[in-house]
C-alpha cells in the first residue's frame, strides 16, 4: 500500500475542538450560547441514533441542544408551526429536520419552511442558489467536510482535475460546486456517463459518492489522485457470519496501491458531517448576531 | 470545410414564432396578454439598443411590452418602488432590468427585488437554486438557447461529454446545470484550467463563453464534436480599415473542419438570447395563471 490514510476521525475532531474553542469565546466576549434546533418525526430508529450523535456533538461544543419530537401522525399544520417557532427564535440559530419524514410530510416544503439563514443542513433553494452565485451559503455538511479534508491534504486545489462521481441535491452537486469556487476543472459523472472508468482515471481529486460497494476499481485511479470515498453501504461481513460491515463505494485495498491519498470507509468522510454541522450552526449563529464568521470552517 | 452550420437565426425566428403562436392562443381561449417590463436606468447607447430589440420582440409575439425609463441619479428606493409596483401589477409577468446599472445602484440586490417568478433575465438566486436543484426555475437566457439549438441538432443528449469553457452566474455554471440535467457527463472549465486543450479535445459538446476572440483552436475541437460558440468580441475589421467585426471565442475556419456542427458568429447563439427571453416570458405568464407551460420552450 503507497497511499496516504486519510484519518476523517482525527480530523473530525479537530474541527470540532475548533467549533467547541469559539462558542466558548462567543461565550465570554458576547454572552452569546449558539443553539441547534433538531426535529424528529416520528420514531425511525436510525434517525434516533442519528438525532442522539448529533445532541451529544452539539452538548460536547458547548452548544445548547433543542429537541423537538413529534408524533408520526403529526400534521403539516403542526410541523410548520413549530419550523416557524423556531425560525422567530433568538435563541435557536440552527434548524434541522432529521429524514426522512413520514410519508405524508414533503421534505422539500419542509426545508422551505425554514428560515434559509437558519438552514444548517444547507438543503434548501435559496442556499443552493446561494451557493451556485458565489453568495454567502449554509453548504450541505458532507461536501463542506469533504472540503475541508481535501484543503488540509492538499492545501491549494487551484487548477486541479476534479471528478465528483454522484450529482445528488445532497451531496454531488454541492460538491462539484465547492471544487469549482476552489478553481478546479470539476467534471460531474453519474449512471449515464459513458467508460466511467477512463473519466475517473483523469482525476487529481476523486470524489465518489454513488452507493455501490466497491464500484470505483484500482485501475480508475490515477496515480497518486486523492480519493474521497462518500458511499456507505452495509454489506455482510466476509469473515464474520451474521455479522454485517460498512463498505465504501471504492475498492479500498486496490485504490491504495495506486493513489496518493485516500480516505478509508468508515473513518473518513462519515465523521466530517456531524462536525461540520456544528460549524456551520456556529456560522449561523455568527452571523445572525453580525459577528466575523471563524475562517477555515466555512466554503 | 466540414461541418453544419447551426443557423441560430433561422432557429431563433421558429422559436419566436413558435411563442406567438401559443400567445395568440392565451388570448383567444383565455383572454390573457403576457407582459414584459424593462426597467432603463440612465442612457446607456448600448443599452438603449438591446431595450430597443427586446421591444420589438416583445411587440412582434404578440405580448405587451411595457417600458421604464429611469434617470441616471435614480436612487435605489424609487428603483425599488417601481419594482415593488411591477411585481404586483397582475399585467406584468416579466421584469428585467437592463444592466449595467449606473454605480450606486447594486445589481445583486436590484436583481433580488424582483419577484423570482417575474425574473425572466433567471439572475435570482432562487433561480439559480431552483435550478440547481431540478426545481421549475426561470433560466437565464442565452444558456437556455444554446440548450434549444443543442437538443434541435443533436436530439438526446444522454452520456455526452460537455465541456463548458467559462464559468459565470450569466452563462458558465447555468449552462453546466443544464447539460447535467440532459445527463451529459459535465466538465467546467476557466482560466485555472490547465492544459484546457485536452480538457476540450474530450468533448462531443464543447461549449466556449470566455470572450477571448479565437481562443479555442481547431485542434482542440474533437472530430466531430458540436460546437457552441457563445464569446462576443468586436475586432478592427482585417478587410476594411476603420470598420469593426463581431467574432467568436472559436477560430472558426479551423474548427468548421474538424466539428460535426458549429454555431458562427454572429448569427449563432446571439439570436437565441432574446427568443428565449419571450420564451421565459410566456412560461412565467402561463404558470402565474396555473396554466400548462408549453412544451420545448423551457429547460
Ligand atoms: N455522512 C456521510 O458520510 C454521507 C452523506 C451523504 C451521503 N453518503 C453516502 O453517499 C452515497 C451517495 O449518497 P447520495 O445521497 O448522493 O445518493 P443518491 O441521491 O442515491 O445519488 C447517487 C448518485 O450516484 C449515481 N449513480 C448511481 N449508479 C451509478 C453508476 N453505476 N455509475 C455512476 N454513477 C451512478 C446516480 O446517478 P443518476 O443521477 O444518474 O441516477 C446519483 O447521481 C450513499 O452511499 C450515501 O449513503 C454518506
Ligand atoms: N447573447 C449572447 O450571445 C451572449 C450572452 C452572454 C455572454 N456572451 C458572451 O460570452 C462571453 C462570456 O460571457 P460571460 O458573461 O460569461 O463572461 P465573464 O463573466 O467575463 O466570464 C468569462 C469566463 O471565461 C473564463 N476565462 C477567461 N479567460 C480564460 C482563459 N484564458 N481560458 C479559459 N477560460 C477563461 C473566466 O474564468 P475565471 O472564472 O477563472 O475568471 C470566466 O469564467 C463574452 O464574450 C460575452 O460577450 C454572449
Amino acid at each position: 500500500m503507497t497511499a496516504a490514510i486519510i484519518d476523517g476521525r482525527a480530523f473530525a475532531a479537530r474541527i470540532r475542538e475548533r467549533v467547541a474553542g469559539h462558542v466558548a469565546r462567543l461565550k465570554d466576549e458576547h454572552a452569546i450560547t449558539p443553539g441547534l434546533a433538531v426535529i424528529l418525526v416520528g420514531e425511525d430508529p436510525a434517525s434516533e441514533v442519528y438525532v442522539g450523535h448529533k445532541r451529544e456533538a452539539t452538548v460536547a461544543a458547548g452548544m445548547e441542544s433543542f429537541e423537538h419530537r413529534l408524533s408520526a401522525d403529526t400534521s403539516e399544520e403542526a410541523l410548520f408551526a413549530l419550523i416557524d417557532r423556531l425560525n422567530a427564535d433568538p435563541k435557536v440559530h440552527g434548524i434541522l429536520c432529521q429524514f426522512p419524514v413520514p410519508e405524508h410530510l414533503d421534505e422539500r416544503r419542509t426545508v422551505a419552511r425554514i428560515d434559509p439563514a437558519k438552514d444548517v443542513d444547507g438543503l434548501s433553494v435559496e442556499n443552493a442558489g446561494l451557493l451556485a452565485t458565489g453568495g454567502d451559503a449554509l453548504v450541505p455538511c458532507t461536501p463542506l467536510g469533504c472540503l475541508m479534508l481535501l484543503r488540509d491534504a492538499l492545501g491549494d486545489l487551484s487548477g486541479q482535475e476534479a471528478v465528483v462521481v454522484g450529482r445528488s441535491n445532497l451531496f454531488g452537486k454541492p460538491m462539484a460546486q465547492l471544487l469549482l469556487r476552489e478553481d478546479c476543472t470539476v467534471t460531474v459523472a453519474h449512471s449515464r456517463t459513458k467508460d466511467l472508468a477512463a473519466v475517473c482515471r483523469r482525476a487529481d481529486i476523486l470524489v465518489a459518492a454513488v452507493g455501490r460497494a466497491g464500484m470505483v476499481r484500482g485501475d480508475w485511479v490515477k496515480p497518486g489522485a486523492t480519493v474521497i470515498d462518500v458511499g456507505i453501504t452495509r454489506e455482510a461481513h466476509p469473515g464474520r457470519p451474521g455479522k454485517t460491515r460498512l463498505v465504501g463505494d471504492v475498492a479500498f485495498e486496490e485504490a491504495a496501491e495506486v493513489a496518493g491519498a485516500i480516505t478509508p470507509v468508515p473513518g473518513g468522510v462519515g465523521p466530517m458531517t456531524i462536525a461540520c454541522l456544528l460549524a456551520n450552526t456556529l456560522a449561523a449563529c455568527c452571523r445572525a448576531h453580525g459577528l466575523p464568521v471563524p475562517e477555515g470552517l466555512t466554503a
